[in-house]
């Protein structure tokens, strides 16, 4: 089998040590190299205990990315989205082709950077060339031909595959949607801060960036995609003492005439020939363990035609957030790019299994 | 001083053990008996470790605890509605006066227990007779002067501190409410069942009873009677891999032409002499760690006032489920209905702190 | 591929579930059915999420296993013991190998069961043609020509692993040995009990079973054989509030004129050749993390030649109870009975992470 | 009540926190002043809750301290080592006594400290009349006598209470003690460091510091003074995946021809008029969760006079690392100096509970 040359850049981040894993076990990519400033110098498998060419890798600075990309057919990049602001352009005009998994070309709108993700873009341009990678929900042959996809926020994609199919059918009407979410302290990234130490976090839970998460833009524009409209939503995320994990509780009122069970067919219409999307038959199967250690997201619906909010529409997904909320789908993403099989190296179930 | 008799059935169970813990320290009242069937024979301190006069009592049976009420001034009821449904008739004609901690006398229709609760109600008269005793949201005279007071549920309690303020000022549109909020396991009681064992609960999160809870049918009573009109409302209850504490985030509209600095303002106007409710800055503050080991409430409330959703207030409320939601709330109960002070021995700051 | 025909009974267990999880992964069987009396008839899809074709098998009763068993090359029991002694030699008549993942077959000595297992062993016949398979440990010839495995405990597993190498070396007095380990709560099976309730587990560690674990036995025989003598051995098992995971804190006594080094040296030397087992260069790399989710344990070996305890020996061991502890082990002995390479299924690193 | 002068240093440690929550209850102090250098300015009760007047203070400077102290009775340094060093002999030329809550002032051999704390005693003068304040095992008239007070480590103390009464009774033999103990992640003070962050401990557990732990030195000194000769001793941490508690499993021989039921009396006998230290039946009723929240020890012995390694005893202890490990025995301490009643502000049983 051809193997494609690939690197990964902020391969010691959480995301980015997924990244390695998935790749040590891929049949079709050769990794080239690993980029990380904090791990410089030591093996892949000293410190993750990965297996196979990647674990024999030393991680190489991020300055040296660049070079080492040099005959790649891909890099990935589990990078701060300064950074990759930085580093996309550079990589396009290499000829190598990107998988960005910060969220520095995930909205279409340059005007929205300054506000939410604090910095100008400097390569507005690319927002219109890079394809937002959500493949169950997207089009893959924009994917497959993309030279940069950005691939969604680990909120954004719990949202959007539990709200986009019922959207996209006309099942809802325009009021607000509500999300709260809750995510593993994974999510937050590799942190030496005392409010991400073990005693802060254990035993506590506690909403953060009430009203003004930068994730918020993103299920907005996802949203009004899948509606054909502006859609209005609200988006609170919680940080949960687990490790890894989302799950996240969408609120949104039934359009009138429309009978409750077409929900849920809408979702498995959409989702049937997605062996990594599962649709459940009751939000209460829908659980942060159903998908934690696998590519695969969660989702299930619930409406009320009586009761004290009659009309109200409860959807509930759940996706690893390291996984199918970024290293996961990044993979999915590469592999459309690569024209390889999309699911390789993400099913079937691993030979040992998650903890 | 002089000291009330006192009795608690149901002393095995999370709140029982709780309100053991807190009567042991309250210099107000002696405990005449406790009564668990699981427990019989064994001491209170051989079981929980707990000290003073209460630990020396040996645990009667259920059935026991009509006799041992007699010459009591009051009995706290941790038992199931189904129990408490039995219990109180029988002690109220004794002359004790009842602090119900089940939902057995919490909804002032009568016609909404086989719905919610699985039952007919069989006293409904004293429905109207019961006191629903959230203090600082309630008349302290009606629960001075009551012989039943039902004590509000955890999810309930949480719920009301946070949007009642809101309503009685007229701050909020009709609609509806969008309550997620999420609870430690002790808010299931005591568990010999695989749902609740460690390896199905830890590491994982997930909803349940999605629009179905029995909460929810108090929740909308006590938030009607905060707006003066009916309120149409929407709980989705989470279970969290953490033992006490519950975290409420409620999502609601702002009223229009109201600024939304009034919100904070509302809040801090209804609980300024209320030591058991912090309001706190931001709901960023808000977290479970915040309130658990202690009786207290906490809550904070925001506004956008423009964004993807202009005009959205979330509320966040945090409670221990067996103290301000169970247990601290009973004795705070117990002692108006007993003309103490009602904060006794809940208050100042333990000797000893909440792990 | 030829693909041998394999069965499961005990498979809705925490490690039958492993054992399906590896085996939907395995390129050289075929599954042809999963025995479980508590999910007869669902799939183990729809219980686990296990995808494949072992997904798509619906569980049969236990009682069918026997039946069902005709035709398999092998089947695995991952039943308690008492089940196992009866399942045992029913499938060994019928020409089925069998790979016990319980207690009934391990100890050579028949005359330990009625203490440290409450039963009477019937077939002690049997125990005579057990190969005990720790393979990194055994005579690998034995476990491929054997038709009757007994899989090893997980403590034991642990121990061994530490201890074994040095004292086939003779670097270890004959000063008896303590052992102190510890195991996350799925080394209890699946659990309706209030002791393993989330609420009784978490945030708690206890000892258990002190000087009377039935491991204790089996952990005795492990070094005796290793030692080639008798070994005086204590064994204090402790309940962690984690799901999986083995630690296992070894101390024992340098022998006279043995210089500290020489420890890790053994350990190098046994384990070279032994890609499943990781010796890192001090005990506190060692760790459940470094472990869970992997069919690997960790060992390393630290001793003092001053200070409170001069010749000190501490070795420190991890596996996951899950998997080297019973499943991923068990697996290394079934492909060493078919012919296969032993670790199929079981590296590199799978395409999904543990959490 | 005359109320004592108190102050505190280091009051934003977790162990410090405990402090300013105990003596915010203690009927027989007043907290003058609340040092640290993180929160300077804030009020205690807006970082933790804490009410009373203790609420109220504003923590000042630790450079602050020595002339805040100036008319306090005494003072309680919950500060690191280093700090206490300097702050001990200003504080006690002021005429103020002191507890020291670090290991500056435990050992009385000066040449222990380059090695185990990593500098040079400057005032080894001191640690002569430096009284080692664990009361229970201690000369209560000597602690009350004190100037300076060496408040015992968590380990130390959990150790201790665990051998002494058994050494002192003669009951072990010289052969060495095994010491495997475990504790919170709070043991380690407040962390911004990725090695304490969630991600790194959360469903992990490893041990540390093998063979060098600084409270190895402490140990052996109260283990020899119990047995009145030197006792080899090796003790092993280990970190665990819970914010509060030890357990500590030690293991000891049992001297020749004593009766193992010897054991037990000899700790019921120690502790029959010690409130604060529980004796229970058997090791298996220690856990962490006994102790927790609590200022009490549990401690249990069991011996082995036949199986795999007769004449084996096992001494089981926990305790609540914060408290009777450190702030709980601190206040024992303060109140013997001040000659209030040893347990005041440390039971009964709090108002409200540990969670």
């Amino acid at each position: 089998m051809h193997k494609y040359a690939i690197g990964v850049v902020g391969a010691s981040g959480y995301s980015g040590i997924e990244l390695c894993r998935i790749l040590a076990a891929h049949p079709g990519v050769e990794v080239r190299f690993v980029a990380s400033d904090r791990w410089e110098g030591v093996t892949v498998r000293a410190r993750t205990g990965i297996g196979g060419a990647v674990g024999t890798l030393a991680y190489v600075r991020n300055a040296q990315a660049l070079e080492a990309s040099q005959g790649c057919d891909a890099v990935l990049l589990a990078t701060p989205a300064e950074a990759s602001l930085e580093l996309v352009p550079a990589l396009l005009e290499r000829g190598v082709k990107v998988v960005d998994l910060s969220g520095a070309f995930r909205l279409a709108d340059a005007a929205a950077y300054p506000r939410h993700y604090g910095f100008e873009h400097r390569t507005p341009g690319l927002l219109e060339t890079a394809v937002y990678g959500l493949p169950e929900l997207a089009d893959r042959k924009a994917i497959a031909a993309a030279r940069l996809v950005a691939n969604p926020g680990c909120y954004p994609t719990a949202a959007a595959l539990a709200l986009v199919p019922l959207l996209r059918a006309g099942l809802l009407t325009d009021e607000s949607i509500v999300i709260d979410a809750a995510s593993g302290v994974s999510g937050a990234g590799r942190q030496a801060s005392e409010a991400y130490s073990f005693c802060e976090v254990a035993d506590d839970v506690r909403p953060y960036k009430v009203l003004r998460h930068q994730h918020t833009p993103e299920i907005a524009q996802s949203l009004a995609r899948g509606a054909g409209r502006a859609v209005r939503v609200t988006f609170t995320p919680h940080l949960l003492p687990i490790r890894r994990g989302i799950l996240s509780t969408a609120s949104a009122r039934l359009a009138p005439r429309v009978a409750p069970g077409t929900l849920a067919d809408a979702l498995r219409a959409a989702y049937r020939d997605e062996p990594l999307v599962e649709v459940l038959d009751t939000p209460e199967q829908v659980s942060i363990a159903r998908t934690v250690g696998t590519a695969r997201a969660a989702v299930a619906v619930s409406a009320a035609d009586s009761g004290f909010d009659p009309g109200r529409v409860v959807v509930v997904s759940s996706i690893d957030n390291l996984l199918k909320g970024a290293a996961s789908q990044a993979v999915q993403n590469l592999n459309l790019m690569l024209g390889l099989p999309e699911r390789t190296a993400l099913e079937p179930a691993p030979g040992v299994s998650p903890s």
